[in-house]
């Protein structure tokens, strides 16, 4: 690649990794190209080269986490059902979301910015939510209204394994007097309580 | 009550209901005493009267979140079996974090204050999570480990209601193509989900 691409690239990679840092300090709110460019000590008007505003930086951030988000749960090891499927990717998210705090909070708990000018990012979310409801489409395979059903256990699911992870991180939590057996096994419970709530294997 | 107590104790109440103005109009962030007593046309000094900090009227406020909270679920209508009453709390659950963004947020989305010198919000939130606890150990009842079992079944279903909730709100939600139907069902369907994977009622 000629030198001059090369740098270009870099900058636009290194404000993504600046912004990644404003956002870990100060909050999604406290992120501007002004303070990028200030961390990259390159001139105010540089990142500008990439993304015309600040919500274009925080559109393509975001649709990096959910690139991130549905490549670690396609990396679920292989199942011979879709009940052991599903399981797997349970343990993945509730691990992606322990492990990636400001990724996770980027995707499910920060304002978008204008969905319609960043066709890209809804893309991506799409996407990361198709791994699941394929996974539950093929659960259902043969029912007449399996799209119907796959989408309304996908929701399902989904709430559940985005609950765990949110009162996982409430301060309240600390204060309900739960034994250390109980913290250890609420998120096996919750999949164990999930795999009893779908249509049984068959056989 | 003499005037003057009646006077001292207006003005408490008005800094609570003026917090609450300033929360909804700039985030929890945005809240100080400084500003409530400015919206209150009183001296930057009248609101430490009852609050001696800033972080004592927010333990304050959240406690009356936590206590109105449970309340709500305390008023869902009489049932006849364990399985009823937590589809009915359910409901309210759900209902409440529609109809209350604001306070919903405010328990479960916002970092507490130093929860030690706020014992009685502890007090408040422990009460509110006792309610579903304690619907748990009714259906539990005569279990040898009918404790334990409540706590992680509590877990499971807090986690799924405060899923729904949350994900209703996200907005990823909007793109994923979900038929009016699905999104009209989601929460039923969910609630039906969850009565499956309960232990079925002894008759």
């Amino acid at each position: 690649m000629p030198r001059q691409n090369a740098l270009k690239l870099d900058l636009k990679e290194a404000c993504v990794a600046a912004a990644h840092e404003v956002i870990a300090e100060r909050g999604v709110e406290g992120l501007s190209l002004r303070d990028v460019a200030r961390k990259l000590q390159v001139s105010h008007q540089a990142p500008y080269r990439h993304f015309p505003s600040r919500d274009h930086l925080l559109a393509e951030i975001m649709r990096r986490c959910f690139d991130q988000f549905a490549q670690y749960l396609d990396e679920r090891p292989p199942a011979d059902s879709p009940h052991v499927d599903l399981a797997h990717m349970g343990e993945r998210y509730l691990q992606y979301a322990a492990s990636h705090p400001l990724e996770y909070r980027l995707m499910f708990g920060t304002p978008w910015p204008e969905p319609a000018e960043h066709p890209e990012l809804v893309k991506y979310a799409v996407h990361a939510f198709d791994v699941l409801r394929n996974a539950l489409r093929t659960m259902h395979a043969g029912n007449d209204d399996r799209e119907e059903i796959a989408d309304l256990d996908a929701l399902f699911i989904w709430s559940s394994m985005h609950g765990m992870a949110s009162i996982t991180q409430a301060n309240v939590m600390s204060h309900l007097k739960l034994s250390k057996k109980v913290t250890k096994a609420a998120a096996a419970h919750m999949m164990h309580r999930m795999s009893l709530a779908l249509p049984p294997e068959k056989t």
